[in-house]
Formats: C-alpha cells, structure tokens, sequence
C-alpha cells in the first residue's frame, strides 16, 4: 500500500468521514435517572423509536447540537485547517436540515441524497452525570438507509484517507457502504481508517472488526482502552497492544487522562493526555482525538506530534458540552505551539 | 393594590409568565459577520422569514436551545424551586415539541395551544462575538398568534405575580392578550411585573409602556440600564432612576458589571455584581437576573437579597451558552448562602 498521507496532486480531501449522521439531544441526568431507566453508564446502546420517545420524555431539558461519531471527527478536521468531506444519511425533517447546515457551516464538504421517507433523522440521547461521563442511547433512524449508493466513488478516490466508524455495523445496509468505500479507497492508493466506537459495538461485531483489521481493508485503527480490551477479549492493556501491533499497520489507542498510545509496526509510543481544568462533558472525546490525529497525520506530523494534536483537541471537547468544537481549532493549535 | 408576595392560601403559582415562545439557534460569530449583515450589535432585531432563512444560511454551525425572554425567566424561577407557569404559542412542529419538552422538564406549568397551522415556531438567531455579547434576530413565527383566548383566567388568578415581556408587544395580538392577563391578576388582587425587554423595544413602544407603568398596569418594572435610559429618553443614568421611582411602584434596574439598583418609592438599593470567572455568552442575563429577583420577592426576601439572588443567576447564565440554567440554581444559591 503506497504511503499517500504526504499530499499527492490530486488529493483533494485529507479525511473523508463515513458515519451515521445523528443529532444529539444533550441533557444533565443523575445517576439515579439512569439506574431506574436501566441504563448502562458510558456507553452506547441502540434503541428504537418507542424507547427514544420514552427517553426524551423522561429527559431534563435538552441542548441540540449536530453530533455523530465521524462527522464529529470531519468537522474536526475541517476546524483544524484540513480540507474534510462527509458521507452519511438523514431525513429531509426539521433535524436533519440542522444536521446538514451545521456540518456544511464547518467547512465540510457533504453532499449526501436525504431520505423523503422512511423513519426521522437519527436521534442520540445523552445523559451528561455529575461526573462528565456521557451516556448514549442511539435510535438510528435515517441513518440506518445509508447504501452502496451513497457511495460517491470519485470523492473517495479523492481523500487521503477515508475514515469509517464502526458503528456502521449496526445498520446492515450501511456495512455494504463500509465494504464498497473501503475498496474503492485502495484501489486508488488511499489508506482507510477504522474507529472501533464503543466496546458495546465490538462486543456485537468482534470477529468481523478483526477481520477488517488482519486482512488490510483498515489500515489505521482508533480505539480507546476498553475497545481495544474487548477487541482482545483480554483484560490486560498491554497484551491488548501486543496483539494490536500484530494486527494492524498503525494502531492509535486512546486512555483518557492517561493520554494515548501510538502502536507503529517500528515503534510504540506513548504521549500524555493534555491538561483541562474543569470536565464538563466527555462527549465527542475520541472523535476529536481522532480529528487531531488524522490532522497531524495527513500534513506528515510524527506520531507523537498528531498524538498531542489530538490530545488538544480531545482536550477542549471536553470543557464544553456537545461533541463539535467551539472555537477555532487551528487557532488553538497554534496557540499551543502544534502548528502541523 | 394589596401586597400578595406573602403566601396566601389561594396562590398556586408564584410567578406566571407570558412571552413570546421561542426557540434560540445560537452560533458564534466574529465582528465581520455582523458588520457585513448590518446587524447592530447586542440588541434584538424583527426579521421576516425569508431573512430568517438568509441568517441562517450565513451562521456558523448553532446549538439549539428553547429560549424566550419571560421564558427563560419562568424556568429560572422553577431551578429556583419557585412554583412557576407560562403562557406563550409555539406550533405543532419538531421545534415546538422541543420547546414543550424542555419547559416541562424543566417542571414549569405550561399548557398554552399549540398552533396546527400558519408560521413554524419562533426562532431566534443569536450571533455571540468573542467579547462574549449576543445579538439577536428574531423571527417570531408562530408566537404572533398568542391571544386572548389563550390568558387562562383561572391561571393568571392564582399566580402570586403574572410577569410580562415588553416583547409581546410586537406582535398585535399579543398586546391584547397582556392588557387582559394584567386585568386578571389585579382583579384578584395579584402583582403585574413588566420587562422593558430591549432598547429597541423600548423606542418601539415608549408612549405605551409608559402609559402602562404610569396607570398601574404595571406593579413591578424590570429594566436594564440602556432600556430606562431609552424609556425616559436620557443619556443621564442617575436622572432616568429619579423619573422611574416617580412613576413605578417598584424598579429593577441591571447594570452588567455595575450590578444593580433597586429602586422602591422609599428606598433605592444598589448591590455589586456576583463575580464570574470567564464570560462566555450574556444571552439570558436579564432574563436569569428577574428570575432571582422574583424568586427572592415571592418568598418575602428583602430587596438586596431578592437582588443578590438575581446577580447569582446571572452570572450563572453568562458562563454558559445558552438562556436556560445548566444546573439547579435551588443549589447553587444555597451554596451561596442565598436561600429564601
């Protein structure tokens, strides 16, 4: 596989995100809302439309802000300078127009046909404790009819990297989009990347995310700790990275305030968390990470350098509520010396 | 008038709020963006909906909140722990349901119609500038539509204050519908509290709101500093205090930094500011600051309490985006030794 992270003329995009495009509904919950509602802290499970009207009704009042995984990371990217476009389904409802102002507001580049029909645009109810820790219930709705066709071969061909997150294994129909983004990416010289996004997902679909991995379809992979543990089924992190650097050409395992652990075919490295003064809100923490990684990366930053990148960013998503960044990130980039 | 802020038997709420339903899309935005809209900074200005769709098209990606001055003002009284109402017309559409939502969650009493057809709910477009100031642009949508018909007399009988925005007096209808609510509440011996709401409002409206504060429609006048200086039509602070304690029972007067002044037929009060930390988005400081200041008056607090009360809620609110309070105030003013 041809190193294509150092520009190439027609690089058009660094990152192309594929995801499932969800609005998310954020709301201070404490943890007693969550034991009653039988709800497992941290992490994010999938519901359906009753369980979301059933949530949201018994839900504090909510801030609405655009939201999932891979397009939280583009838009990411696109704040942090870098050229970003964006591939996943909503409805043509009053949510989903948000959700696509918002993410062409950022500078990203999306074009992706919206659903006349079928159910509403993708809804992520998010219950904020005391303590920071987000906890996620996701009804996928529109999202859920993301297709091959949504596949635009030419943008895919033109990205550096194409960066898919693992949630797409939910909706069946969207693992086909994964598959067919995957290969195009390759067969023009382009790398892939995988987030694996929540030991709940890799727990669901263990087997096939190490085949992703092993056989080469994902060339760079995003974990944090405990997906990477489940990944391994392995309790033990630094067997978990053993294994990784095995598997995979470029592994990027994040350990919140532990900071991250680069894991390269030649070398491991291991980068401190950046320092925040008051956690307000983990959403969005590993998107941003990986915003910040893939940033360094595509401008042929060190590891160690897209790590802190990373870390920056990770850094102020979480001072703030909702998973988009607030401010200029380049701005802060460069304020904190980490100019790429 | 008899004084009803003392419990009586029959007060089921301690402060109803009547206002323009609204929901807020906040977004930052740099001096430049203003300047080339010819937006005037820090007021509040009528759009139509074409110039909603225009505004909104140019705004960064926003974070949607339910918003409303008395609104925010009736949600701050509950975090209060204040027993608290509202009237105020959203339709039935995805932004409306959001605003019904969030009001009731928020464990305000709240029941007004919602409108089936005619414009979407109201949206305000909030641009909030580096310093921190916000600069609103309003398409009042379906707020328009609140009229008499919708001043539950049984309500506004049986709230201790019926508090109004200056705002309603946009829309046509919604002048009715005040002029009614504060006939209700004085016949049965209950307090009318205006807000000035804006400058602009106030030079829209000035021979009215004089008018309603000279015949007693109003009891209790809410003000910021360059809405009494627009009421009396003077640049000299200290001149406007002496004209409004002539013609108003009780004056609430805020001065950003400056803090407050109180202003009875007896006694004038001026109380320092609460300090803040970072400024992060003055959306909702008047707002919050009446909500303390009722809050405190409804439970027989003395005017500088009722006043540190309300500097409390403020300062709260502009360390965050967004109009509604992120966190129980009830807390927070016993943490700051303001119970009442």
């Amino acid at each position: 596989m041809p190193q294509t992270q150092t520009s190439s003329r027609d690089v058009r995009y660094d990152v192309l995100g594929i995801g499932n495009a969800i609005v998310d509904m954020i709301a201070s919950a404490d943890e007693a809302l969550l034991h009653r509602e039988g709800i497992a802290k941290g992490g994010m499970m999938l519901i359906d439309e009753a369980r979301a009207a059933h949530l949201y009704g018994v839900m504090g009042p909510a801030t609405i802000t655009s939201g999932g995984s891979a397009a939280n990371t583009i838009v990411g990217v696109a704040s942090l300078g870098g050229r970003a476009a964006y591939i996943g389904k909503v409805k043509a409802d009053e949510v989903g127009a948000h959700f696509v102002h918002d993410i062409r507001a950022s500078g990203v580049s999306y074009a992706t046909a919206q659903a006349s029909d079928g159910p509403i645009t993708a809804a992520c109810y998010i219950f904020v404790t005391p303590d920071g820790e987000r906890t996620m219930n996701t009804f996928l709705g529109a999202s859920q009819n993301l297709s091959t066709a949504d596949i635009d071969e030419a943008l895919v061909a033109s990205a550096a990297i194409t960066y898919l997150e693992g949630y797409l294994w939910d909706p069946p129909a969207a693992k086909d989009a994964f598959r067919t983004a995957a290969k195009i990416a390759h067969a023009h010289g382009r790398e892939v990347a995988l987030t694996l996004s929540d030991s709940f997902c890799v727990d669901r679909y263990r087997a096939e995310f190490l085949d992703l991995i092993r056989s080469g379809m994902a060339d760079i992979v995003f974990a944090n700790e405990s997906e990477l543990k489940s990944l391994y089924e392995t309790s033990d992190f630094d067997s978990a990275v053993v294994a990784l650097r095995e598997d995979a050409k470029l592994g990027v395992v994040t350990r919140g305030e532990l900071g991250s652990v680069i894991v390269g075919r030649d070398r491991t490295v291991a980068v401190p968390a950046a320092r925040i003064d008051t956690l307000v809100d983990t959403t969005g923490a590993g998107d941003l990470f990986a915003a910040g990684f893939l940033h360094g990366y595509t401008r042929g930053a060190d590891h160690e350098t897209s790590a802190r990148l990373g870390g920056l960013a990770a850094a102020h998503i979480i001072q703030k509520i909702g998973a988009r960044p607030g401010v200029s990130l380049k701005e802060l980039a460069e304020q904190n010396g980490l100019s790429v």
